[in-house]
């Protein structure tokens, strides 16, 4: 179908909807790719195929554009990690499952985007601080939704520690596949890690000791 | 005492090496403080007190600068660990004090200025050429440092395993403590977490059943 055709017969509101999102899935992609400094309302607009100036429409400034994309990525991907944790079967099986999607979030585009304005963060106090409530955010619902997916109580704090732990793993796994295909070794940790949270999990639940620290 | 004056006794070859390890130690801290973009010959000659010239004499490019820097950094602060792990008493606070230093690794200078290379070269393919060799040493030798330091056997696939997940932990620690100090949440984390190696190692050496992957 031709897309001049289809948008004609899309009412106004949608069209700047789905002119809006082309723009934040164009800006993920072009930070992972081509990174911090070559992303600007420029180049997302061409790659995106919006005019420069509805682009900045949208989003007046570089910042603006940026942190919207990864806000909305972010809460893309965590509404269908819900959504998907609902459909997976009890089972010895499921907690796999769930840490293998867990860390495919931190290897997968969004992370290398997110790696490129965090890094570019850490020497730039004026992004720094517009970043800084969406690391917050991202940190409280990664920690919130993996907790209702691994289907731990609210009380338990030695399995929220452990829940903390798979993501702060996930972290770095993701960033030891910045640069290099690491998926084979990943695969074999995953697999580990998997077995040993379960087992937590399962004592957990059942009431029985786990190793703590001594003081 | 007076620099010129201690300088003047150095023979020449010392003075080198003085110039060389100066510049070196400039550019670890130039890319923690500002970056990437802003880390060249000029400013980190600058830095470290050294003219332009002579730090092109020792470093032609910036990449030979930065690449030399890391690996330097590198090295010593593994020298410095396995100095450190000899001294280091058995007994339960022996893996704690392990899994504290090898975070602080990752939570270091050294960390926060090969994150700006690595996510440089995540869009820059030439540097990425430069950067692969390092990231192959660097999480090889850190490996077996850790095996080294934590006294695992040689044949022991499971505590191997823990070992790496130690490591990427201890990456994905650093990443978190990049934009905020983290250092609260991390100490309580790196708590349970030696705890939980301390176990598991503990049942490798007397030949218990660990919890492993089923396929």
């Amino acid at each position: 179908m031709c897309m001049g055709v289809w948008l004609m017969r899309e009412p106004q509101q949608d069209r700047s909807r789905l002119t809006r999102q082309r723009l934040l899935e164009a800006t993920i992609d072009c930070l992972a790719d081509q990174g911090w400094a070559a992303t600007t309302v420029g180049v997302v607009a061409k790659r995106a195929g919006v005019s420069r100036g509805a682009a900045q429409h949208h989003f007046p400034t570089r910042e603006d554009l940026i942190t919207a994309a990864l806000e909305f990525m972010f809460d893309s991907r965590m509404e269908a990690a819900r959504l998907e944790a609902t459909g997976l079967p009890a089972g010895p099986g499921r907690t796999e499952a769930i840490v293998t999607r867990l860390v495919e979030y931190y290897t997968g585009t969004l992370f290398k985007a997110a790696l490129q304005v965090w890094t570019a963060a850490a020497s730039d106090p004026a992004l720094r601080e517009r970043v800084l409530p969406l690391e917050e955010k991202f940190g409280r619902v990664a920690h919130r939704t993996a907790v209702a997916m691994l289907g731990v109580e609210d009380g338990d704090l030695i399995a929220h520690r452990w829940v903390q732990l798979t993501l702060d793993l996930a972290r770095g796994l993701g960033l030891a596949d910045v640069l290099t295909d690491d998926s084979k070794r990943r695969a074999e940790l995953i697999k580990q890690w998997a077995a040993d949270l379960d087992s937590v999990l399962h004592r957990r639940r059942s009431g029985e000791q786990e190793p703590v620290a001594l003081s």
